[in-house]
């Protein structure tokens, strides 16, 4: 059996276990704290960052973005039409887009704070508590995000066009974040919610809801169907 | 023609702009200055970042990452032993992950700051002088790249196996931003300056030595084969 290591609230992790649940390909979780800089874990990703996919033919694959297209090269052909990353050119291009953007610009502005702050510095003792200053700027930055899933989502079935791909799953892992921690303003765009609950409702989503932060629970509606 | 919105000191316009050369794929170079926030070229990116590619047939193309794997699909079966993305699995995730290392990871620790603070700001009449602070930490982030470029190649002919890949590329043009400012540590480490001038005295090299920024020329060594 392949082996993640994540972290439950890693978005980029969530990112890679999505696409797993929904190709049901069964994985070991591993828990990872990076902050930890373990020797073993460096050895395996050097960037010392969550996830790394380990296959069973002993290949180590580092990176959501990296693991992502190694799972479509190994797996992706055969799911055929429900195959994540699309075939067609212009999909395929506008899906690996979406994954940057979700990964590295919604990362940089909103989830990349808010974990770090609300969480991470739970597990440090000499980082102090959380600077409400960051987490402000990331509640203000998530905002324009929930508009444009809504724009995306007014002239498409799903974030990248009529299927749904791995764009999809990287939107819904960076906000599922976010959502854990109260911080996702579903009053903001009603198309977006109304695709994110379709997003949730997936088998692939359920093991997600059942993840727990030490020393924070998640916020009330963070399991409900109907928030 | 294809065309290649750019910004001469933008390290992953550069990045794709060495991809081509080595191809010898002409395009058409556009400069866009990304502060300006031009909306037509919001339209083709809205992420609003250099570089943008766009292909004879229209399709367009944003993001470094993106482009890459475009042009690997689209152009990348007719150059064989020559391909910059290898078809062997191991190299193959080796030159993505570093790819990532340095278009991300480089980027957010010692590129981003030294071009924002340097060049972009020269651009924009209300963003003040640069933070001295901001690019003492620049130079000092860049030390251990050094190291891990010449840890790397102790051990390989090129960064991420016996072949010249995207991943030689990606960490030469984030390191030729820096060198450009005067700011790449070249004794550092001899081997990565070994392996640095092995890149730089190739043909794909030689537009970039012709770069100017407006109001900044660059550092006396900038253009020097031995430097």
């Amino acid at each position: 059996m392949p082996t993640l290591y994540h972290f439950p609230l890693c978005p980029h992790s969530r990112f890679i276990r999505l696409i797993l649940n929904e190709y049901n390909i069964s994985v070991e979780l591993i828990e990872e704290r990076v902050n930890d800089r373990r020797s073993a874990f460096l050895a395996l990703d050097p960037g010392g960052r969550t996830p790394v996919f380990i296959d069973d033919d002993g290949s180590v694959v580092p990176g959501a973005t990296t693991i992502a297209e190694y799972i479509d090269e190994t797996y992706g052909s055969s799911y055929a039409s429900r195959r994540l990353l699309p075939q067609e050119k212009p999909m395929r291009i506008e899906t690996r887009r979406l994954i940057d953007w979700f990964n590295i610009k919604f990362f940089d502005e909103v989830t990349g704070w808010l974990v770090k702050e609300k969480i991470y510095k739970r597990y440090s003792a000499q980082s102090g508590p959380p600077d409400m200053d960051l987490v402000r700027i990331a509640r203000a930055n998530i905002r324009p995000h929930m508009q444009y899933i809504g724009y995306l989502i007014s002239m498409r079935s799903w974030l990248a066009g009529d299927r749904l791909t791995y764009a999809d799953f990287a939107a819904a892992a960076q906000l599922s974040c976010a959502d854990y921690m109260g911080d996702a303003p579903w009053d903001e765009n009603e198309a977006t919610k109304h695709w994110y609950q379709r997003i949730k409702s997936r088998p692939a989503f359920r093991s997600l809801l059942a993840d727990r932060a030490t020393g924070m629970g998640p916020a009330p509606i963070y399991t409900e169907m109907d928030f």
